[in-house]
């Protein structure tokens, strides 16, 4: 069976494995004081154009937003995401587990707006006494969002010269931060994200890792005994080693950007393939999701060869349904897909 | 530089890099529902000699000992381990970062007391109100135990038999429990194990994984909605297969087993040596880890060449230090150690 | 100056003052093990025509929430709420400090729509999986709500079965319920909210008490263990009599709807003077809280002599304002706010 | 029948209760921000010796550890307590709810020796790492003790120096605060106590009041937006004029010292009627609590006429029982007492 499931329905990148089996018996420390965590974090700086960021590896992506904004934040401080953000919708709670709200905006196909940002914050830190509620203390958004799309240079800088002013952390979930760079549409580069957030991490998970992320503190703010804290949450890894050395790899010889291009070239392969056939799209997404309606007779036919994802509901006789490509995506699957569509 | 500091300081045993590379681009599901999570689960079963066993798997063994803790204690409760037990000593608060304390109990070579945890619950469950205090509700106990020292089978055998008296789940930590169970000083079976504790969890970080714990409930006590409280811990991992096919390897053929008996030859090949050389144990560990007084002048010319755990200063003048063996210890290295030590 | 800014501005009714005052030699038991706790709670299960609630008594509102919510959720559930319910607006992230979210839907002057919640159940419990997201696991409403507002008995009873149907509790905020049971436009008596709700509280803060409120489990669905959790909230009074000794007065001879009656009546009495004055409500309140549209530069006059709640800003020109009346209210007062009006 | 059970058994001083009746239709503000608030902030100030500090009025002693701990600990540090100290046994786990470890040194008739304290900080902050543990981030001493006993000026001079080169806050619980200070055994003064401690609280519940505890930043340290912190914990009382009016007059013309030199003469009366008759104490407390060994049949004889607090169990014949005077205890009743005894 086809599957357009997600971006994470396979292992690793050859590279990766290929370097895990090369490096495997050498005895190195743990929980990430090796020397390839070490090269991998002065690769990530360079190509982040940070010098003095803090760099830390681990290896999910609900347990790196659980891990960034408990520390990050204070406890009477909550986060401000857009509705559909993946820390308010889809981590079981983890963020409220660690005793924080999600101060939850509008959602703009799956973004958030800066004016509305603005304006919350303006309402909370202005004359009025807001004491009894929840002080918004980080701003976290998702970049491809939840829905594939992309923040625009400009309006990346809007939300960070606001964070700003209000003195609070702009915070990116980057899980697919490599499909979201590599897309033609975007005039946003990994030195502007760089620039533009306090922190942020790049997704190895969804992009050709077996598990991994690393996360950026782009402004030497990584809080003060940042491992103890990981430890606290569960989330260090003994063998570092593992996440090091697939970083490293990423970073070497541009990996992370060649594989993510190719899942563009397939997202907007698969895009056209779909438009010929007269596919209505649910929103235009410039990255490796694509979301789709689809009649449910249509779906239930078409879900005998292929895997995808239910996404949700548009009618009685509608359904919106998301096909994703990855790095590991053939052509020739893209091909049967458009053969049964 | 030899390193005898831990028993993870190399990646993973070369058949389960073998099969995540011969297995890689296979198409999976995510979040353990994937077939080799399943093919491992069964073998897991049948080796504990629990046929309806229910398992997950989990990345580490912070992690693991905060999700099973959690989700088995109600929030008034708290969990009984001895002083030195890992939650109690070397989590960062991991426990207590999800609501819980950890009920010490004095610590004899690393071992509960039996004796001692039947006082504990007896005078908590006895006449006395003691409703302004946690309640005992669960107990912890690692084995081997952090001093490397094992629980026979008559001492499980009582604290199973004194926490079904007061209708509380006995849990093993079993990071290392390879290495307990192929001790030649153990009369200690897995499924003795499966029989005598509620939960435990057989770790393989330790005994040749590139990192993953599998737990087993071992009465289909698993609490209900595991999943999601496991993502809510942030600990669920996407590319389930990751632990699937590693535990899938480690339980076929007994390579478990086999690569765990390989860590004790190497131990006590390295404790005849040290008794050769007239080393003083600062106990009698049975299993992989073995703890050795060194004069302080001694150590520190040892360090040069070898790379050792610091365990705690003795007095003004010793140290007390750990050597690990692990699945991967060569028998040169440790001749090599003898020569210097 | 007259203060119209709560219904908390003075003490407590004069019986209780004298109550406390007579009984106040007597030794007592602590922690509400007295005989006037007992009493107060046999009244209270009388009053609500429930012979079989379990009542304890807490000190305030966001304490008794906390309690409650965190006392009933399994850890991976969270807490539905209308987004303006007090939990979810007010109560500075008391909710996910005990690790709940507060899944907030829609509001309508304050109030929750049945439909919305049941849509909500509907999609959550169906046929499509939602292991990655919070569980729902109570409602909590607040009557009468934030706004003043009222939800009828046939509103009331579709929230209850709806609940029902999804087997999760259905909570009622009654900090001034008082208030709500005796508006002269509610359908909807004490005994009728003892059959439909699972849980709720009688609010004596806001209705004559110094502090205290009663929460009532309606169905001998106290969680077990509930004096441990209030007192692991730091939610346990020392001496507890001085919550029975009030409540004991307050369901002593009707007091506690006398005196809510006393403060409708003089809600009433200042809306007509209100209206008869070309006030602008911002909606229609049934209860003792009355929002009123000002200019801002009357608003500004008006509390040079009148201290009263800012709301919210309508425009730049104009602002929501609330008058509060309570038990404690003189008609001479009103009467002075109406000239200045 | 008699009761010597606890400190709390009647209402309060009856120079409070005036004193609420006198104010009670006063119209104030809510939250503490009340005049009576602040002038009792000023008299306590006065009292304590310090100008500066900040002051805060919280309801129970579990609430006000559990705000003041959770407020000033990182989350990754947790706080040490003697064994016996009351966050460490007898507050139901609210410590860890908040998610801090109670890190337990031995106790020395309910006191905490300095020199082990030492011996931690100095381990913990020495040469070796110990980023996998938790942090010690504040020390906790109650003061009496949990078994009635006192530290000398030179013992908390100690502590507070220890405390001070380490850089965390001394925090001093004064459940009982009074009884010690009145002691007259005691060289200790209140504004010793401001001097060497960061923060302690005065005891009202134990001590006069209906309720209440007035916690003290001695060297203006309270956290940035403490009551936002109350709030989130459910302590924040509405009528925070209760706590204030009580505070105010607890400390005009002396009042907490005279009543608490009164619950000391009680003692000591008790104590030395007791001697006469040839009890045995269990250990020489100098404050209210008076701790004495009785054959079991006796304690069930004594039992009938008079309640007091089982402590533990001695051996299989004897038990250790607490009898506790109080500001509101009768000369008489220790007279009749003395003669059933």
């Amino acid at each position: 069976m086809l599957s357009f499931e997600c971006d994470y329905t396979e292992g690793a990148h050859e590279t990766i494995l290929a370097r895990l089996l090369e490096t495997n018996m050498e005895q190195l420390p743990g929980y990430g004081s090796d020397h390839y965590c070490q090269q991998a974090k002065e690769k990530i700086r360079r190509a982040c154009g940070c010098p003095d960021a803090e760099i830390f590896f681990l290896t999910g992506g609900t347990q790196t937003n659980d891990v960034v904004i408990d520390s990050m934040l204070r406890t009477y401080e909550g986060v401000v995401a857009a509705q559909t953000g993946h820390i308010n919708a889809h981590e079981a709670g983890a963020i409220e587990h660690s005793g924080h709200k999600v101060l939850a905006l509008p959602e703009h196909q799956g973004k958030m707006d800066a004016g509305e940002l603005e304006s919350l914050l303006e309402d909370f830190f202005g004359d009025e006494n807001h004491e009894h509620m929840v002080f918004p203390g980080m701003v976290y958004i998702s970049h491809p969002t939840e829905y594939g799309t992309l923040y625009s240079r400009e309006e990346l800088r809007r939300l960070s010269e606001i964070c700003r002013k209000y003195q609070i952390p702009l915070y990116m979930d980057g899980a697919r931060l490599g499909y979201g760079l590599m897309s033609s549409e975007t005039d946003v580069t990994l030195p502007d994200i760089g620039e533009l957030c306090d922190v942020f991490y790049i997704g190895g998970t969804k992009v050709g890792a077996l598990c991994g992320e690393a996360v950026v503190f782009t402004k030497q703010n990584m809080p003060a005994h940042f491992l103890t804290i990981v430890k606290q949450h569960g989330a260090l890894l003994a063998k570092g080693r593992v996440l090091g050395i697939q970083f490293d790899t990423l970073f070497t010889d541009d990996l992370y950007f060649r594989i993510s291009r190719h899942a563009i070239e397939m997202a907007d392969y698969m895009k056209e393939g779909f438009r010929k056939k007269g596919a209505e799209f649910y929103l235009e997404s410039p990255t490796n999701q694509q979301f789709v309606i689809l009649e449910n007779h249509r779906m239930q036919e078409l879900q005998k060869e292929v895997s995808f994802s239910f996404w949700e509901k548009l009618d009685e006789d509608h359904t919106v349904v998301r096909f994703a490509t990855s790095w590991a995506t053939k052509k020739e699957n893209i091909d049967r897909l458009l053969e049964l569509f």
